[in-house]
């Protein structure tokens, strides 16, 4: 079985996501089908919310059942795996931020097979980053990470600029997007341990 | 007029969670015309979710204003009837338990229509028993039933297993939706009367 | 460059979200990028969940990147225009009831367009009218306008039932229009200014 840069790139994704949303949901105390639906929506939840704005129904995770059954492994063996629960956050951390640049990715490339202008293409990309974080955060009732003082949204718009900007100087699709994927995660990585962010207005 | 068992299924359904809308709106305070729309929203969250899902669109209360009319109807005489205001969660959870069977089945009904995988029909069934109920607490600001202790979600995907393991041993479709409608009003009685939960994870 | 009478209310409440959005944001603290993403939800959100409900895909805004322009300059002249900072509240007040009177005619005639009745034409203006400003208050985390005592949504469904009445007497469709789009602000600001409210049950 042959994979595209796109499928590993999909698959690796839903795993992120799948881990994040597991260990939010164990560190909520859910009990154990609240984690498989938290770790589900936080993996298929940016994708459905791009493919609804598109059109491209049904979804994708109810024409391809595997997508379900890697979520489901993926959470069942967090559950079972978990051990250094202090390190919980920054374990959540990095793979909500793996995800981030995964699925921002997915979602520009899906735009461009659309034939949308890179403007919107970056817009879509951003949704399918962000959506199944911000989902999982407001189903558990914490301040979605999009809204805390680290940038979030943005590190999807300045990797998806970045994207654009190295396909204009001919760079190779596939090398350009590990670049940006890249970019994004350890954009998020050093803005939050450095504890940076953009100026804010206020009164 | 001749029903089919799908339709009195809808119907009943509607009904029941126009009556567990109004109540909530009812509870909250909210003013009539915010009572119709709590009403409302309950009655086709799940469905238009669905619907949405699967690209079945222009969503269906959208095509058939009946079921508007119902669920105003079923609002409007709830505000009236309203006697026994101490009772009110106690009604609010039948109905809501009602309501959750009978949708369950819609959803899980219409994945087999469009030939989607038993897995993802479940799937369908529990966003269709559970979205509009999310949706209301959401909008009432309230804890989300699906997400307290007592299972919810976790009542539709059993009732679904049920109702393919009857399928599987050729029971007639009709009789099985009967039995899983049943089994998942039983089972959140029994499980919110008795106080029971699934065990969860913690620190 | 002509434009129709459609045309000129879609740009107008555009821009009249857009500002409002921004206002929010700004008065939340957030950072520039937060400014803009909160204008843009704002602007677009009743839209695009109409166009969901309806099917009609690509939702608009991906088909026309020039709405997203008018956005962005709409929100950057906010920022950089902000002044009179006591009067933020007022400001943001008047500029959603002005989007709401224009966003509510557009929804009620998309949906005359797509041969829907008048009832389903009128939740569909409600809708337009009232998501984007829902979305707005959920993502910044503040009680949703349309929660709050003052009548909102209601002011739309009475709006909707104007504009019916009048096209039923043979007014002319833009008159009409403008005539709704008046009452339906004029209604909010009187509303508001004299805090009257619709009567409530309650315990």
């Amino acid at each position: 079985m042959e994979f595209t840069t796109s499928q590993v790139i999909e698959i690796l994704g839903t795993i992120a996501f799948a881990i994040s949303g597991s260990f939010s949901a164990i560190q909520r105390r859910l009990d154990p089908f609240g984690v498989l639906i938290i770790a589900f929506v936080t993996s298929i939840g940016g994708g459905t919310v791009r493919d609804l704005l598109l059109g491209d129904t049904p979804v994708k995770w109810m024409r391809d059942v595997n997508y379900c059954l890697l979520i489901l492994v993926t959470s069942l063996l967090t559950i079972v795996l978990k051990r250094h629960r202090k390190r919980f956050t920054v374990t959540l951390f990095l793979f909500d931020s793996m995800g981030l640049g995964l699925f921002t990715i997915l979602g520009i490339q899906k735009g461009i097979a659309f034939g949308l202008s890179p403007g919107i293409c970056i817009a879509l990309g951003t949704i399918t980053g962000c959506f199944g974080g911000v989902i999982r955060d407001t189903l558990l009732n914490t301040i979605p990470l999009i809204f805390k003082k680290e940038i979030y949204a943005t590190a999807c718009i300045l990797g998806g600029i970045l994207y654009f900007t190295l396909l204009f100087f001919n760079l190779k699709a596939d090398v350009a997007k590990v670049l940006v994927i890249g970019f994004i995660f350890a954009l998020r990585v050093v803005v939050v341990r450095y504890k940076l962010s953009l100026p804010r207005f206020g009164y």
